[in-house]
């Protein structure tokens, strides 16, 4: 797996919303009604990670979320780090929608 | 908490989507896309049963789920438990969403 | 996969502790403390069974947790089935020694 | 819910393994076989913190897990951290006999 050009990671996260490129991860905060449902979403996205074998860096406290990708057998950003905040951004979206 | 009488019942069911009165127990399929979306409501619905202290009765097979609910100390159906199914349908609805 | 011989199966249950083969699964109960610890349990063993492509039929209700094997392509036991339980023993001891 | 004073605190951390008082907060490293036993930690502490009312700030990695307490309200470590902290111990070293 290839890692991306700075140009082309701007390029990417332009298509998205709310994800940055921070310190060699791509990053993005979120926030949820309650903790319950922040759980909810780490374990819907942990599915998602176990299934492609990419796990994600994150922080929680109460209600919010902060999550960091990158792919470190590439150091750096790949295709496999778009895919999971694509996924991530699907999941979260609906969950907010309560 | 005081056990609903059949009538009411039935009156309340009326207003819910899917929801039957069978043996006792008010009951209800739902069917989710995978396994990872039936486990992720199963969990946000176990933090609200939790919280409530009041357990649905579930089983689960992939991508299916069925919950019965009833209240053990009355007897019967109370309104704990039409709280709770209301609290499932919004929950599955918002997963089913994605 | 090979679905097993009624007769392989009772010897191969005889290894485990309070599987039974009954109506076509292989079949277990399991009590925890709370409704907490059922849940964890489940949590641990979805996790499993996603990566194994290999889902339970099982039951819940507060404390108590009944697991169905049985492997719908083979339409018997096989070898997954046995795998799939010994883990799910190996998890629930563990949440079990609280 | 008052606070510790901080020869308090360093007293309580001597009965426990691994905590440190680290910038205003009582905190511990935990490493986990993979990331399915650090998510089933984290469901299982999470039910706790519902239950308490009280939640950590925690950062997972893959199979590493940073838990930090503090009590907000009363601005520093009171009582209900080290009763978490010690619920944490519990529930990790039972997931980490597996």
């Amino acid at each position: 797996m290839q890692k991306f050009e700075n140009e082309s990671i701007y390029f990417e996260l332009r298509k998205m919303q709310g994800w940055n490129f921070i310190n060699g991860y791509i990053e993005k905060n979120f926030v949820f009604i309650n903790f319950k449902d922040a759980m909810t979403a780490m374990i819907r996205i942990g599915f998602e990670a176990e299934n492609m074998n990419h796990h994600p860096e994150w922080m929680n406290v109460f209600n919010k979320l902060n999550i960091r990708l990158r792919t470190d057998d590439a150091k750096g950003i790949t295709e496999k780090d778009f895919s999971l905040a694509r996924k991530i951004d699907e999941i979260v979206n609906s969950i907010n929608r309560h």
